[in-house]
C-alpha cells in the first residue's frame, strides 16, 4: 500500500509517447498493491492503472501475467486489460523499471464479504479457472509446499513470540503436509491470491479480479483452498461454514469438483494457510516496527491453521 | 504522501448515505497531501476526492478552508469545491475525523515549472487574490514571523549538522527579519503554500489549485514571496529572473502591486525561505529515518537564504 517510484510529469509524458492513448489529463499515486506501485492514469481515451513493478517482481515473470490478464479479457472476464504500445507489447519500461499500463476497472472492495458476495466469487472463479482453459503458458508456483521449509527455517522463536506452543504446532503441521499433499490433481493457471481485497464489487456482482502478480500454475482446487482460507472466516479462527458451502456451490455451477478434488481440499486448505501464515510472518520480521506500511497479522493464519488442524473431511469446508 | 484513515466499504456507504451522490463506483486512497488522508471516489454524479484530516489540523480552522474554498469556486477560480450533505454541510465526519467531499480538478502538477508556467502561475495567483477580496472569513497565519523564534529554538545543532556555520547565519536572518519585517501591506486571504505539487496544468493552463490547508489571512505580497521562492529557483539556491520576471509580470496582469508591496519583496521572500526553512527542519527531525514518506531538504531553503541575504532590491527578484 504505497507508492515507491517518483515519477514526475516530463517522465510520464515521455512514456506515453509510445502509446496511442493521448496526453495525461490525470496522475494519481493509489495506494494499493503491496508489492509494485500503481497510479490512475487518465488520457483523453479513458482511464487506465499504471503499474511499476518494483524489485520483488522478477521481469522473466511478467509475461506469464500480462499473457493471463489479455486471455481473460478477451474471454470478457473481469480483469484488467494490459494495453499494448504502439510496437505491441504492453511491457515497457520507466525510470528504469519494468510496467505496464492496464484498463481500469470501477467496484469496491468488500471488506467483509457477504454471503453473496462468497458466493458470487466462488462463481468467479470457476468462470476464471474455464476461461485459462486453453491458456498455454506456464509458471511455477514459487510459494508452494517446496517453498514452505526455506521459509520456516529459523523462525521456530518469532512463531512461539506470536504465540507460545505455535512452533511445534507448525513443524507437526510440515510434517503432515509434506507426507499427505496431493501428487495430482486437475491443475491449470490459478490466482492464488484470491483475496478480497483483489476483487471490485458493484451492485452485488463480482466486477473485477485485479492483482495477478501471485498467479501461477497449480492444482485449480489450491485456489479453492486460497478462497475458502481468505473469504469463508470470521475473527479468531471461526470458518463460517454457510459461506464455505456458498463458496463452493458458487464454483461448483461453473466446474464441478472431480471426487478427488474434493477429498483434497481439507490438506489443500491447510497448505493454503501454512503459505500465508509463512509469508506474513516473514513480512513481520522484515519490517521496521515503525513503517507506514503495517504488515498482516500472521496469526490470523496461525488460527486458520488450528481450524484445519481439525477437520476431518471436505463437508467441514462445505463440500 | 500517505494514507493514515483505513476506511472500509461499509463505512464509505454509510457516510455516503448523508449525500445525494449515489452509491461508490470506485474508491482509492491516493498519495497526495502530506498532512491528511485523500481518496478518488467515483460516483454516479462524479469523481471526487474526499480528504479526512488527521490529527495535525485544527477543527476550528476547517470552516475557513471550507468557506475559502466554495468563494473561490463560486468566482470559477478552478479550486475544489467542497459538496456539500443534505443537511447542507460540506463538513462531516468519518471514522471519528473531520472530512470533506470536494470535486475533482484534471490536470497534472509539473515537477519542474517552465517559463510559461511561471507566467501563468503569477496570473492564476493575482486572480486567486482579486476572486478573494471579498472573502469575509479570517485566519492568522500561525507560521509567520511571530512562530519562527520558537521553531528555531534548540535548532542550531541540527542546521550546523546539514551545513556547518548554517546557524549562524540563521541567526542574523531571524535578527535581520525581526527588524525589518513589514507593518502594514495590503492583506487578505492567501494561499500560503502554493508550491508546484498544489497546482494542476492543462495544455499549459492551470487548470486547478488544490491544498487550501494552510490559507490564512497575511499580505498579499506574501504568497507572492512564497511562489518565488517555490517557482522561480534552480538547483543550489540559484535565482532564475527570467521565471521570476515572468511570474511576477503574470501577477500584475490581473493585481498591479502598490510600491510598498514591491519595496517588500525582498524581505518578504527572505522571510518566506525561512519559514520552510525552519519547518523542513522540524519535520526532519521529527521523521524516522527508515520513514517511507521522506521529508523534504531543509537545505534547499537555506540555499535559497542564501539568496535572499544578498539580494538588495525588488529588481533582483524581477520587478
Amino acid at each position: 500500500m504505497a507508492v515507491y517510484t517518483d515519477i514526475d510529469d516530463t517522465t510520464l509524458a515521455a512514456f506515453l509517447d509510445a502509446y496511442d492513448l493521448g496526453p495525461p489529463l490525470a496522475f494519481k499515486g493509489i495506494a494499493e498493491g503491496v508489492e509494485n506501485s500503481n497510479f490512475l492514469l487518465e488520457t483523453p481515451s479513458g482511464r487506465y492503472i499504471l503499474t511499476v513493478f518494483e524489485k520483488r517482481a522478477k521481469r522473466e515473470d511478467l509475461p506469464f501475467f500480462m499473457g493471463m490478464m489479455g486471455h481473460l479479457a478477451a474471454k470478457d472476464f473481469p480483469a484488467p486489460l494490459p494495453v499494448p504500445a504502439r510496437d505491441g507489447n504492453p511491457l515497457r519500461e520507466i525510470q528504469g523499471k519494468p510496467a505496464v499500463i492496464c484498463t481500469f476497472l470501477q467496484g469496491m472492495s468488500p471488506r467483509r464479504p457477504s454471503l453473496e458476495q462468497c458466493r458470487e466469487l466462488g462463481q468467479a472463479l470457476g468462470r476464471f479457472h474455464v476461461a485459462l482453459g486453453d491458456f498455454r503458458m506456464r509458471r511455477p508456483n514459487d510459494l508452494s509446499i517446496s517453498a514452505w521449509p526455506t521459509l520456516w527455517a529459523g523462525r521456530a522463536a518469532e512463531a512461539d513470540a506470536l504465540s507460545p506452543g505455535l512452533a511445534s504446532q507448525v513443524d507437526g503441521d510440515m510434517e503432515f503436509l509434506k507426507a499427505n499433499w496431493p501428487k495430482a490433481l486437475p491443475g491449470g493457471a490459478i490466482h492464488a491470491d484470491l483475496f478480497p481485497d483483489n476483487t471490485f464489487f458493484l451492485d452485488g456482482k463480482l466486477s473485477g479480479v485485479i492483482d495477478f502478480y501471485f498467479a501461477c500454475s497449480d492444482f485449480l482446487a489450491y485456489d479453492l483452498a486460497v478462497c475458502l482460507n481468505a473469504w469463508c472466516f470470521e475473527r479468531r479462527g471461526e470458518f463460517n461454514l454457510t459461506k464455505g458451502r456458498a463458496l463452493i456451490a458458487g464454483y461448483e455451477t461453473v466446474r464441478r469438483l472431480e471426487p478427488r478434488e474434493r477429498s483434497a481440499l481439507p490438506i489443500l486448505c491447510r497448505g493454503a494457510a501454512m503459505r500465508f501464515f509463512l509469508t506474513r510472518l516473514v513480512d513481520l520480521a522484515a519490517t521496521p516496527k515503525d513503517a507506514l506500511v503495517k504488515p498482516h497479522n500472521p496469526l490470523d493464519y496461525a488460527e486458520r491453521l488450528g481450524f484445519h488442524r481439525q477437520a476431518k473431511s471436505p463437508e467441514d469446508y462445505g463440500a
